[in-house]
C-alpha cells in the first residue's frame, strides 16, 4: 500500500509534469514556431492550462495534501516530505482563492488592455488607454479581496509575485536607498560624459557574438547538455526539469550589449534552475523560489561578476581575440569603463546598475498609491514625470518613452515591479556573504575561474528549490533579512572610482 | 444552452488538443531536446499520455457520444456532425477494447523488445532476440482477441493500422504484383550494371542540398509559414494542426539522396497534413485517414513526381545551378537514370521503387502466417531467406541484414508493413486518376508547376481528412478498390524503358 505521502507525490508529479509541458509549449510558440500557427498554438495552451487548473484546485488534490499532512506530523520542517506538503497546500490554498469567473475576466481584460496599450504607446495617448487599465485596476482590487491582506490592499498583489513581500517592506527597502542613490546618481548625471561606450556599438557578427558568450557561460557553469539556447525576440529562461532549462537571447548586430549581458543574465537563471537538489526534480519544490531570488541569480552573474574588472581581466583579451578589429585601440581600462557606462534616462530597459532601482521606485509608489485608493488612474503620467524629474534628474518628453513604456499593467503584472529591485539589492548581498567564505572568489574570477562562486550559491540557494520562502532563504543564506547596505556600498564604490565622485 | 452535439465537439477538441501537445512534445525531443534532458521528458510524456488516455475511455466521453448520436440521428452521412460523431465513437469503441494492464505489459515488453533487438543485431544472433519477440507475439495474440476479427486473426492487426484491411486483401493485391514484378525485378537484376548513380555519390554542401529541397518542396506546395524543417536522425513528419506541421530530414554530405527525396517524401505527408478542410481544424477529423493514403501522398511527390523525367527536365538545370563542379558532366538522362537505379537489395529502406514492395511481400506472409500459427519466431531466419531468394533473387549474407534489419517487431509494431506497399499502389492508381481530370499535369510539371496535381489531391483527398475510412476514400475518389494494376504498369513503363526489359 502507498502512503498518503506517495499518493500525494504522483498526483503533484503529474500536476508538475503538465506545468513543466505548458512551458515548452510555449517555449516552442516564442522560439521554434512558424507565424502561421498563432490560433491553434491558443487552442492547446488553453485545453492544456484548463486541465491543469482543474487538477490544481480539485478536492480530490485536497484530501491528498490532509491525509499526507495527518501523516507526516511528526516530519522535520525541512524535510522533503515537510518541505513539499507544505509547499503543496500553500499553492492549493491559494490556486483555490480565485474564482473561475475572475481568472476568466481578467483574461478578457488583459487581452484588450494588451491591444489597446499597443495602440496607446503608438498614439503617445493615456487618455486611450485609461479604461482598459481602469477595468485591469478593478478586477486586481476584486481580486485582493478574494487574496486577503493584513496591512496594505496592495500586500495581496506583491505576495502574488514575492511569497511575503509587504508595501512596508518595500518602503523601508526603498527609503534607504533613495538616501543615498539620488544624490550619487545626480552626481554621477552631472559627468556623463566622463564615459565613453562607442566602442560597445559598432558591427559585431553575430556568430562571434553567441560563440563567445556561450563559451562564457560554460565556464560560468550553464550547462548545455541540460538545456540550450534560442534567438526570441523577448529574452527568457524556462525550465521543464532542472535537466531541460533552456535559455534565449536576441542580437544587435551593432551593439554588443543586448547579446552578451543578456546571455549571462539568462544563463544566472538558468544555473539556479539547474541546480535544484536531484531528490527535488520532477516536485512541487524544484525549481527556483521566487522572481526576486531568482533576479538576484540573473544580475549576479550579469553585473555584479559580468561587469566586474576582475571579469574583464581574464575575459577581455579573449574578447579582443574575436573582435580584433573593433578593439585593437580600446585599452581594458576603457571597456571596463563602457560597459559600466551609467546615464540617466527614461526607459528601464535599457538602465544601468545604478540607475535602475530608481525606474523602479517609480513605479512601486505609483501602484501603492492607486490601490491605496490615493492616486486616479488618470493623474498617472503627472505622477510619473514628477516622479522623475526627483528621482533621477530628467523628465520624459513623451507618455510613451514615459508611463506607457511597459507592457506589465496592460497584462495585469500589478506589484510584480519590486522583485526587480530586490534582484538587485540581493545580487550583491548574496556576493558579499559568499565572499566572506571564499575570499579568493575575485582572484579566481581575474583567472576566468567561478568555480568557489557557484558552489556557495550551489549549496546556499540553488540546491533548497523551493523549500524555504524567499525571505526565510535569506536570513538563512546571508543571517540577516534583505538589506539596500550591500547594495548601495557597492554602487558608492564601483561608481565612486569610475566617475571620481 | 449546447446542444449534445456542440458538449461533444468541445470535449474532444480538449482530447485533440492534448493528442497535438504530446506530437509537439515528441518532435521536441527528437529535434530540440539536449542529452541530458532525457528521464525528465519521459516523466512528461507519461503524464501526458496517462491524462489523454483517461479522457478517451473516460465514461463522460461515451455518454456525450451517445447523446450527439441521438440528436443527429437525422444528419447526412458526409456531413461533419454525423461524421465526427461516427469517428468519435470508432475511436471511443476501438480505445475501450484494451485492458490497461495489456496496455502498461506491451509497453514493457516493447521496451525490453527494443534493448534485446539492438544487441541482437549488432551481434548478428537472432537466437538471443527469439525469447522477447514471443513474448511480444503473445501479446499480440491477446490483444487480437480483444479486439476481435472475422476471418484471419492478424486482420486484427492490419485493421489497427489501416482500418479495414484484411490479410485476404493485401494477399490480393500482393499476388496479382508478384506475377509481374517478379520476372521484371529479375529482368532489371540481370542488367543492374546499364545504370550508373556515381554521380549521385560526391560530397554536396549541407546548406546547399537544403536550400535546393525546400525551394522545390515550396513550389511543389508545403506551406512553411505552417510549418517548418529541421534536422533528426530518423526523418519524419507530424502535425500539432493544419496549420503547424513539421518535416524533418538527415543531411549525407556524401550522397544527395537521403536529404533531397527524404524532403519530398516528408513533404508529400506535410501537404495532405496541410490540407484537411479548414472547418475540421481541431476536430477529430483532422489530418491524414490512414498510414496507407498517407504513405500514398509521400511516395507520390518523391516517387511519381520527384523521380519523374519532367520534373528532372525543369530541376535538373537548377540543380546543376548548385552543385556546378558535381554534374558539368553529367546529362539530364544520365542523371535521371541514377535517380532511378534499382539494385535488388538485402536492406528495406534503401530499396527503390521497382524492389520495396517485393521486401514488404516477405514481411506480410511471415507476419501473416506467425499469427495464423503456421510459423514459429525460431523459424523467420530460414523462411525469410528463401522468400528473398525466391523474390527478389538474392540472399541476406547475415540475419543483421536479414530479418534483423527493421525495428519494427521489436516495438510491437506487427501489421504495420502492408500500408507502405498500399501507399507505393495507391500513388499511382491516384495520379493516374488525377491525370484523366488534368491530362496537362506532367507538361506542368515540366515547367515546374505542380498546381494542377496538388488542387487534385486537395480535392478528391486531403480536404476530407479522416471523414472517409480509406477503402471508402480511395473508391470515392478513383471510382475502384485499391488495385496494383496501374502501379504495374506503371512500373513496367517506366524501367521497361530504362532497363531496355
Amino acid at each position: 500500500m502507498a502512503s498518503a505521502y506517495e499518493k500525494l507525490k504522483t498526483k503533484l508529479a503529474q500536476l508538475v509534469s503538465l506545468e513543466n509541458i505548458q512551458a515548452l509549449v510555449e517555449w516552442d510558440q516564442q522560439t521554434q514556431m512558424s507565424e502561421g500557427s498563432g490560433a491553434s498554438r491558443a487552442r492547446h495552451l488553453e485545453a492544456l492550462s484548463g486541465l491543469t487548473h482543474e487538477i490544481a484546485v480539485s478536492d480530490e488534490l485536497g484530501k491528498l495534501i490532509e491525509a499526507a499532512e495527518v501523516e507526516n506530523a511528526g516530519a522535520a520542517y525541512d524535510s522533503d516530505e515537510a518541505s513539499m506538503i507544505r509547499v503543496a497546500k500553500r499553492n492549493y490554498e491559494r490556486a483555490r482563492k480565485l474564482p473561475t469567473d475572475l481568472v476568466s475576466e481578467m483574461s478578457r481584460a488583459t487581452s484588450v488592455g494588451f491591444e489597446e496599450w499597443v495602440k496607446a504607446r503608438a498614439n503617445n495617448d493615456w487618455k486611450a488607454f485609461v479604461p482598459a487599465l481602469k477595468k485591469i485596476v478593478e478586477l486586481k482590487q476584486q481580486e485582493i479581496e478574494c487574496r486577503g491582506y493584513k496591512d496594505h490592499p496592495y500586500d495581496a498583489l506583491l505576495d502574488t509575485y514575492e511569497l511575503g513581500l509587504t508595501a512596508a517592506a518595500v518602503e523601508g527597502m526603498f527609503s534607504e536607498l533613495r538616501k543615498d542613490l539620488v544624490p550619487l546618481v545626480k552626481a554621477i548625471g552631472a559627468k556623463v560624459d566622463a564615459v565613453d561606450d562607442s566602442c560597445l556599438h559598432q558591427p559585431f557578427d553575430e556568430t562571434d557574438q553567441r560563440a563567445f558568450s556561450e563559451l562564457v557561460i560554460t565556464r560560468m557553469g550553464y550547462d548545455f547538455k541540460r538545456g540550450r539556447q534560442d534567438r526570441a525576440v523577448h529574452p527568457f529562461c524556462t525550465s521543464f526539469s532542472q535537466d531541460d532549462v533552456r535559455i534565449t537571447t536576441r542580437f544587435d548586430p551593432n551593439w554588443l550589449n543586448p547579446a552578451m549581458f543578456g546571455t549571462f543574465h539568462e544563463a544566472g537563471h538558468a544555473m539556479y534552475e539547474q541546480g535544484s537538489a536531484p531528490a527535488l526534480e520532477g516536485t512541487v519544490l524544484n525549481g527556483g523560489t521566487s522572481l526576486g531570488v531568482h533576479e538576484s541569480q540573473s544580475r549576479l552573474w550579469e553585473n555584479v561578476v559580468g561587469r566586474s574588472r576582475q571579469f574583464w581581466t581574464y575575459w577581455y583579451p579573449r574578447l579582443q581575440g574575436v573582435f580584433i578589429e573593433q578593439f585593437k585601440d580600446v585599452s581594458l581600462d576603457a571597456f571596463y569603463r563602457a560597459v559600466n557606462k551609467v546615464h540617466p534616462s527614461f526607459i528601464r530597459v535599457e538602465a544601468d546598475e545604478a540607475t535602475y532601482n530608481l525606474h523602479i521606485m517609480v513605479r512601486f509608489e505609483i501602484e501603492r498609491d492607486l490601490f491605496g485608493g490615493k492616486l486616479a488612474v488618470e493623474d498617472i503620467p503627472q505622477i510619473w514625470n514628477d516622479k522623475f524629474n526627483d528621482y533621477l534628474g530628467v523628465v520624459p518628453p513623451t507618455d510613451a518613452l514615459g508611463c506607457l513604456q511597459d507592457i506589465h499593467w496592460s497584462a495585469g503584472l500589478l506589484g510584480y515591479f519590486p522583485t526587480y529591485s530586490m534582484g538587485n539589492l540581493l545580487s550583491v548581498q548574496l556576493y558579499d556573504t559568499a565572499l566572506k567564505q571564499y575570499p579568493t572568489i575575485p582572484d579566481e574570477i581575474a583567472v576566468g575561474e567561478f568555480g568557489s562562486l557557484l558552489r556557495w550559491m550551489r549549496e546556499n540557494i540553488h540546491q533548497y528549490g523551493q523549500k524555504y520562502e524567499p525571505q526565510e532563504l535569506v536570513k538563512r543564506a546571508t543571517g540577516e533579512p534583505m538589506q539596500s547596505r550591500s547594495y548601495m556600498a557597492y554602487l558608492k564604490q564601483k561608481y565612486g572610482e569610475i566617475y571620481n565622485v
